[in-house]
């Protein structure tokens, strides 16, 4: 892959923003992008919109134009879509239209604004990430999460404790971000004794409906990067079955595993080169699939892992630094790209309290749905 | 720009399709362009699907892993929305994803289905592509097209009939194609009678609300095409203000006028060599828009044209063979890509009773909302 890099990164606050309107949010990202940049937006010649719901929910389409609009740019633009993959995609989208050759530097915004709208509306939308007779049957997200949980558990013998022990990291990588959603730790047992959502699923083990934007701006014009910029080592993306029933087997996700060995034989690098990664936790379970499907850890043997993967504690590997999607907050359209915001920062050494040390390699891993759609990047330093 | 190829093509018919689900709109198109790539499913590499509404009226998203799963296709897939102009942004999705070396051979595919809804509720989901105050304000798109009219009849004395001329046209060159929604010729009298809708727009000068979908394959492997393929010149996006209050100007859309120049720009070539073109008619008005934003006439001197640009009348130039969005039907997510459709198999000698005749180069103009986006695509033989 030639060389191209990311040049800015800008991200919102995460959580319940209930007196800041998306445009405020646009902007905010993308004007941290630009003074972490130093450049003016006039350099931007493309924008790539990441974003689900604002149809189904606001009524409001065409959002390429939308923000272009809001942020000020008279450019092409384009709101790719892709359920929670949808900054991922819009991410690979925005590295290919630079790598054609036809966009030099290009910004790439993910928004989502979910908590303006009755939490049943917006529970409802969601399932329009999934297949058609998951939907009608009355199927929900934690549920289709909680059989690939079951399914996990019984062959390879996870536990809950286990499974717990995702978000008692992701709360603890949480606590020392000052953009995450939750800044409270919890204990296993605290987790356990959670709310049940759906068996064995409890409260504490799934993402939460949140509001937030987050930017990258990405440029193959080296004039523009200062110094030792981070680089574009891969990007893959790959899809599965829309539903659960046609998968052959539910103790992975196929399109991860396809996605992260396309994306390694790009970058020219394996698994154990990895120093960071950020990926997709919707649900405890999720992260354990994840671990494996990448490939850091073999079938079966991520959850008792899960522990050495803190901040601190970590022999090598990191993962969810930021506090992952379960505790630094998941707005839909913007979680494939916060994952590359928070992977470029800590690859320039910008991560603050929750800096990895020495990250010179790092990994997103996107999800859309139960798995359908799998983005996977690798970012260098 | 490097060479690449509209490898092949498919459309569905277009019109109230209501006993053909999505679904099966979406392999009849696939199956027809494999059929005339003369190549089989797994050449394909990465699937574009340019869709508007899908999630506003049946919360389905996640279109590009669904329609993957639906023409059992196990590669990287995107929905990229842009209101109407989302087959175009598609198509330059697909074209940049080619470019770009990521990709060899990529399936486009633009698809709506907008008549298994209350005609009230696809009218109010259509303002999802303005602006939110023209949406509160209970603005329409005939009404904000009926704005542009009245501006441009105003400065140039642009009239009513000349107006109507353009469904008299697109009328005559539908029935001239088996896959329109209307095969009806109209007469300027009929239009200007016709139940009136946003004055001065009537009835019979807007487009109609239609099912279709339409499939283009693209591809840099030479090996794939045959004898002398149709080759894509130029692709160009740009965009303008979502809102018509903050234009500076209602008798052009600018976005169309850049675009259009950048194309032709690429392409090395000018107005004066295209012999066939599909452009962006949801109203009368807006073919006359087009028609002088690309640069086929002069601003103030297309409307006493348009007879000239039909089939078999035409000294050099055909506008909208295929009867464009006013007769062949505008299923709005299909529309920039069936546009491409018709102006390859145009350049291919294979459009039947409306085949223009010795066409070499053709071009395509699709518009997002009021003006907001605008795509343009140069074909040549």
């Amino acid at each position: 892959m030639q060389n191209i890099f990311i040049l800015g990164t800008g991200i919102t606050k995460f959580g319940e923003l209930w007196d800041v309107s998306p445009k405020t949010l646009a902007r905010q990202a993308f004007n941290e992008a630009l003074a972490e940049a130093n450049i003016s937006k006039n350099k931007i010649e493309a924008l790539f919109v990441g974003n689900m719901m604002s149809g189904i929910l606001g009524g409001q389409e065409h959002l390429g134009a939308f923000y272009a609009d809001v942020l000020g740019l008279r450019v092409p633009a384009f709101k790719i879509e892709g359920a929670c993959a949808s900054g991922g995609l819009s991410s690979h989208a925005g590295i290919n239209a630079v790598l054609s050759g036809m966009y030099k530097t290009v910004a790439v915004l993910g928004i989502e604004k979910m908590t303006d709208h009755k939490p049943e509306d917006t529970a409802s939308a969601l399932m329009g990430a999934g297949s058609e007779a998951e939907r009608m049957s009355g199927a929900t997200f934690p549920g289709l999460y909680a059989i690939l949980a079951q399914a996990h558990m019984k062959k390879y013998g996870t536990t809950h404790a286990e499974l717990a022990g995702i978000s008692v990291k992701n709360h603890f990588h949480a606590s020392l971000n000052p953009n995450a959603q939750f800044h409270s730790k919890v204990t296993v047992e605290q987790v356990l004794k959670s709310p049940p959502v759906s068996d064995p699923l409890t409260l504490l083990e799934c993402s939460p409906i949140s509001d937030g934007a987050a930017m990258i701006l990405i440029t193959s014009d080296r004039k523009l990067t200062k110094g030792n910029p981070v680089k574009i080592a891969a990007s893959a993306v790959a899809t599965d079955t829309l539903g659960l029933p046609e998968r052959e087997s539910l103790t992975e996700l196929a399109a991860t595993k396809v996605a992260s060995q396309k994306a390694f034989k790009i970058a020219g690098l394996t698994p154990k080169d990895v120093d960071v990664a950020e990926v997709h936790d919707c649900f405890s379970i999720a992260e354990i699939l994840a671990l494996e499907d990448v490939g850091f850890f073999k079938k079966g043997e991520a959850a008792g892992q899960i522990e050495k993967l803190t901040i601190g504690k970590s022999g090598h590997l990191v993962i969810n630094p930021s506090g992952g999607l379960k505790a630094c907050g998941h707005p839909v359209g913007a979680t494939g790209v916060k994952q590359i915001v928070e992977i470029a920062r800590q690859l320039k050494g910008l991560a603050g309290k929750r800096q990895v040390k020495n990250a010179k390699i790092g990994l997103t891993q996107n999800v859309g749905g139960s798995g359908a759609t799998a983005v996977v990047h690798i970012l260098k330093k």
